[in-house]
């Protein structure tokens, strides 16, 4: 036992301290507990599947990233989003499922991507679908968003901001103008707005040899301002009779009207024409999520309308809308913004200090009354210095500790001492029970 | 888009229909509140890593089953179990942890075994293990047990009993006997005591060329019966003069001590001596735990103490203790053996139906208002007809449907419907929140 191995994990693959993971799970249970409340349904797909059902529809970039192996004869492949399982699934168990059917998953995925700061090859999603059979209405476009407002509310990042935008509207322009064929390149430039600005866009667009009167045309339908309803109406002046277009205008109005009706400020969504995501995927609504104070995070929520989810798998029409939230892409950049501390985040909130063993049962009901009580409560039995005990209780974070000792055992009580003031004081535990729930 | 690929999971995949999820996870939750209840931090290692790190100590039959495969150049596995990671993690985060170091993972891991009834490829464990720095106060061995019996109460799945060993009773018989370097064989065909009965244990034993004398022995040392006291005594009335024999007595009995200070019912626990577990790994404490009602299925939890940790990666002494929970496999069993039923598990208490779509805002608040008191809330959208929605809620097993229609949205109420009395009234949406906490 000489030769030692060393402990590394790879590159790209977040570990978190204790500290940081129990902040990062109190960010899943949020997550988790706001689509519970909306009554999505919890799904957890295995991690392999089979590389012929998880790559029917992939292709290009995505399929290089896949973790694609054999084993024995068996050509398998690691999920790389949640969205393909969930197409799998819904066609697999169609006839167990009732619709519109609800999930939230909230699962690693797996993508074999340079690493770069900020990027990770194992990551969270965390996705919610609403899947109808055959139709899916307007409406649950409008749910997603409010979904995701309440939640970004819960997870007290600051002020928010959804984008929304609907594909329709943007594939009509672009047909109205007939350049429908070049259209997903069109976006993909447009989709740099952001990044590269105006100017390079503009040129990026001549190259394409689209005439100096197109590209103004863009440039022009892409700088629309004003509130929702000012861009609404932009968007009605200019009078573009692409039946398409005019279905995304109805389309994007209805929902903007849904989310007046669920008394969302209006602060928090916005219409981004800029927005066109998923370039195949996506046919009507589309969002992403910018946090105000972080504009520089880019869109840490994001989704849309299909027309159809499981294409590949069946003939059944299975219209959806979903969204998603890459949490450990998330967690990463807040934390590296100062913007979530996990300082000493712990489980515990009361740590029970025997002064030595003689007494486990006296110092077992107290701390079992404590857990009855809901409280977290951790024992330290290492026979070790007062000293060292505390600093354990210290170096946890563990605001109270409880200690016991001869005096505490006859007089059937115990001393609680306040980490952060310092002070001692001897008490019933019913007393500290109080003083805790108090806080 | 013609050819279909046919949408299925892996055999040895399990795959659950949102019902039996919902089961799944709360049986999660209650392990996890558990563990969490006595102090343990979570952790969520990668389940990718470099296969040199994981298999530096694997060999045989584990590594068989690995998934191992290369991406790029790089050697990579899947983990296989949780211990492994765990130690890879102390050793690298060494003076980033407070010890003793109490942490628990619930995580998938993944072995490519034989596929049969019963046993997964890929299954949830849920581990805890405590490690001392250079030391671990034995008291550790008896909080492990009462962690579990604990959260086995609260899982509610009848009476349980944690039957406990310890390695070094073993070894020092055995080394008694002259027989410690055949003492893992014997070990093995012991573990078979209860698949193949005494009878084909003995002929066994014969066949390894031990005298009829120590096979009596052996045999005798196994069938010591009674109570926990008595047990100790017969074990003490063997005068073994072994130095690990008479040590492990002594643990055993601080153990059983231990439990008892704890006030765990003794019905719970018992001695068992044909309990060996992981014959190279563990050094002491041992533990299997049995559903009384259920002993076909085997040991649902199994752990114990072990000398080092993490040889592998660092020369630091790092004894500890733990114990696991094959989560998978056992809710697979239970589900077959009709332990639990998964029926109509739901996540939403309430079915907002709105009877047409006039009246957004006055839906929506109804159905915040039972969100923000903490009663999940779903909202049917679809234009259908009434008998559609209802069987919407039906089919989820949502146990109340709150109708809003006209009448309601003038008289301000809400038409609340009792899914399983039929009963229909209207009331008023405090009513209703009253009517639903009462119960």
């Amino acid at each position: 036992m000489n030769k030692k191995v060393t402990p590394k994990t790879l590159p790209g693959f977040l570990e978190l301290l204790p500290q940081d993971q129990i902040l990062f799970n109190q960010m899943v249970d949020t997550i988790r507990e706001g689509y519970e409340q909306f009554g999505f349904l919890p799904l957890d797909t295995p991690t392999i599947e089979l590389s012929e059902v998880l790559l029917a529809k992939a292709g290009g970039e995505t399929e290089k990233q896949i973790y694609r192996f054999m084993k024995g004869d068996t050509d398998l492949s690691l999920r790389f989003d949640l969205t393909v399982p969930l197409a799998r699934y819904v066609a697999e168990h169609y006839n167990d499922l009732v619709f519109p059917f609800k999930r939230y998953q909230i699962s690693k995925v797996f993508r074999g991507e340079r690493p770069q700061k900020g990027r990770f090859r194992e990551f969270y999603q965390c996705d919610i679908d609403i899947i109808g059979n055959e139709s899916l209405d307007l409406i649950y476009d409008a749910e997603i968003p409010m979904v995701i407002y309440h939640v970004f509310q819960k997870l007290k990042l600051g002020k928010f901001t959804i984008r929304l935008n609907n594909r329709k509207i943007l594939n009509g322009f672009f047909r109205s103008l007939g350049l429908l064929e070049t259209s997903s390149d069109i976006l993909r430039i447009i989709d740099k707005l952001d990044k590269i600005g105006e100017e390079a866009v503009r040129e990026e667009l001549l190259k394409m040899e689209l005439s100096a009167e197109k590209v103004d045309q863009i440039m022009n339908f892409l700088k629309i301002q004003g509130s929702n309803a000012e861009k609404m109406q932009s968007l009605e002046q200019l009078e573009i009779q692409d039946e398409v277009y005019v279905q995304g205008i109805e389309e994007l109005k209805e929902v903007l009207q849904a989310l007046q009706d669920f008394q969302i400020e209006e602060s928090y969504y916005q219409i981004d024409l800029t927005i066109a995501r998923g370039l195949d995927y996506y046919t009507g609504t589309v969002f992403e999520t910018i946090l105000d104070d972080y504009p520089r995070l880019g869109s840490v929520c994001s989704g849309g309308r299909y027309e159809n989810l499981a294409t590949y798998y069946t003939d059944q029409a299975l219209p959806g809308i979903g969204i998603s939230i890459g949490l450990t892409r998330l967690f990463y950049q807040l934390k590296e913004a100062g913007i979530i501390q996990s300082g000493k985040k712990t489980i515990s909130e009361i740590l029970v200090v025997p002064m030595d063993k003689t007494n486990n049962t006296y110092v077992l009901e107290v701390a079992n009354y404590f857990r009855n009580h809901g409280i977290k409560t951790d024992v330290y039995y290492q026979e070790k210095g007062m000293k060292q005990k505390i600093k354990y209780a210290d170096r946890l974070g563990i605001p109270y500790v409880v200690v016991i000792g001869e005096t505490e055992i006859q007089e059937k009580k115990v001393s609680l001492k306040d980490m952060s003031l310092g002070t001692q004081e001897l008490l019933s535990k019913e007393d500290v029970l109080r003083r805790l729930t108090e806080k």
